[in-house]
């Protein structure tokens, strides 16, 4: 566990000897809800658009917010960051797929993860009123490319 | 949906006529990782403390930040916070639960959800060079008191 | 004026012995644009919900960071907050309306002139690769209530 | 608009393929008060010199957070950052300009308006107890060099 | 230790039981720097003002964010704050004291602390150039008024 | 003074014209107790490994804000950042070390001073239950590497 020195202590790894390279890494997640509530998003007499639109804005901030709330992640400088949203009729589930780059000694896994999170728990704040029962999970690493560790495809790493 | 207008527009909705009263939320979720990761994790040589100690630190940490990374959650004041852990051998995952309170006139969930949902960030990020697949899941309020709506106990909800 | 002291020193002004009374306060200002982006912002090819979705949002949380922007301003805890727009065909700009609301000591002029401004700053931003000739003006109070000094209305000032 | 993409999605714009330059940018706006209230601020018994000490200051920290304040803006690390102020007797106005540069990949003109516009609120903030009717306007980018687009001029733009 | 619960993990003390009362606190600290480095900020070329001004501004801006600095602090609402400084001819120092004050259910004084502190790090960066070994100490609660464990004060304390 | 300009105004230095360097620079600090106080937190029942950790993780959130909390600091992307304690039991105090590096145009003495300062506020308000009378001295640069000024080393300084 690199984030921890050799006695267990929590550490900011030094990447000062790493070189700097493109990143790009795709988080996604999804978020459960009744049939209901499930319609009225998707079909509803509402415009549908804002609760996605307002979930986005707060994915791609939170994405940006990384290294502030997550203690030992490096700041970075991301180039590039989009949020979209799938719909999953039969599952009555909205899937939030967060993109992120950077060039950079670091990987950007964790912005692609928190702006996903931040984006699910924006869209259930906006649907609580409906349906407080809903539950967010699948929140996983698509994919990772860049840096020392090689890249990571989570299709293959669970075939 | 009481986020959105009448056109469909995003609003913080009005809490102003609303009375304070004692308000308590808890909220968990799960990360599940592969069998060498959790027992690294769970029994192995590094003091497998202190990344939850830093995950505990950093939810809570996200709790109080609630306000500001969802658009439209009322600034409060938490009077309470806890943040715990569970280990779940045979599913290799740990689950965390924030628990937060507040005297106020809106309820805490999305301070309880942000919360846990920060601290499984953060064991994710501190073990990720161990297993990148590792996936975040059942990320839901458990149960909530007080306030207008009523309680809400999630055993209840999905029986 | 009261943010200084009797050396001229900024002091954060002492509310502590003033009474909580309901706050509301509206601010307004507008930004002038080419015909062409106004045109291309009002009724063009691309969706112009979305521009004016992102600066709702980001006006929106820019309030309630205020008192971490406005060096002497007080914290205090929001309880209604909206963001609006109108349109002003003729002069080619959009009108941005914040109004906001607590129950506190202090008023919530702040807020409101913060949340119109950064929803100003967003338009510049997502409009700017078309013109950056922009002009952000008429940026003010347009009414007050609650609190000691009274109610502001800003027509009867200009009267 | 190159903030959204094809079906009108908010997205940061990718700038990973865009050379490192140096980038300068300079915004300026005013605020206009009444002539007691300037008086006061220019020449009245308090020292006036600390009420655009304090706006200086915000408007230098506001500017490093523009990118966690205007949801599109690239995060970028100023190199330099100064906050004038110019008196304007004959329209009782004081104007605030603000300098930002940085070597990077997109330009900084958010980084100068926003450090100009929370300069300006800052004025209104401490100069409200004695005029709440000022408006701020002409909030605008005054030049900008470096990057693809080119060099702007507010002074052409206008000719 | 009230952070602890019985098994050592970090806890935010629940306050939710205790009365809202008011609450003032203050501390002071000092930096100690070279006769050269003091002799310039004191009666320098420069306007020496401006560097304290800058300081007072930083310390007010940190005392404010002090529960997302200090994991286990309350928000709170701060009702008044000021910082100020004193001049130690003999000692090369210049201290400066905070004070804060709220209604609530807990204390101030890592509010007084922080701003103090912050403070004595902006004096420290805005000197650093002419001197890099001044020293930050002294660091310490005055006293503090209000609450269930009653006053404190510092000359008592060390009698 | 290079954070004033030659009226005096606080600036942020230029530093576009300054090549990008390693920089590295370790702060240190310390906070003196009651011997009951420092024996509960070295020896006692509770494990005093959790107040460490959690001052650990605040100290290295807070170094990573400093751009953010001392209003001239340039934001810079710190590569390596650790916080240590060290016991001195003849004295009841607890030192906090926090080394910090970059490679940029500016140094890291800032980040590692307010880590430290952070990091020592954080142990304060854990144990300001046992003892409101802890005072925070000697918070110093240690040493500095990188840079046009030079190495600094406090040893030397003082000698």
């Amino acid at each position: 566990m690199s984030h921890l020195d050799s006695q267990g202590n929590a550490v900011m790894v030094d990447i000062g000897g790493k070189p700097s390279t493109q990143r790009r890494a795709c988080a996604a997640g999804r978020i459960r809800m009744s049939a209901a509530c499930y319609a009225l998003l998707r079909e509803g007499g509402v415009p549908k658009g804002d609760v996605l639109a307002v979930a986005r804005v707060a994915g791609m901030m939170a994405a940006k917010k990384t290294s502030g709330l997550i203690p030992l992640c490096h700041p970075l400088m991301l180039t590039k960051l989009t949020v979209d949203f799938l719909w999953h009729d039969e599952a009555c589930a909205v899937e939030v797929r967060c993109a992120a780059e950077c060039a950079g000694q670091t990987g950007v896994e964790m912005e692609a993860l928190t702006g996903a999170s931040v984006a699910l728990l924006t869209v259930y704040d906006m649907c609580k009123a409906v349906d407080k029962a809903m539950v967010i999970s699948d929140l996983r690493l698509l994919e990772k490319h860049g840096g020392k560790s090689g890249d990571f495809d989570a299709e293959a790493a669970h075939a």
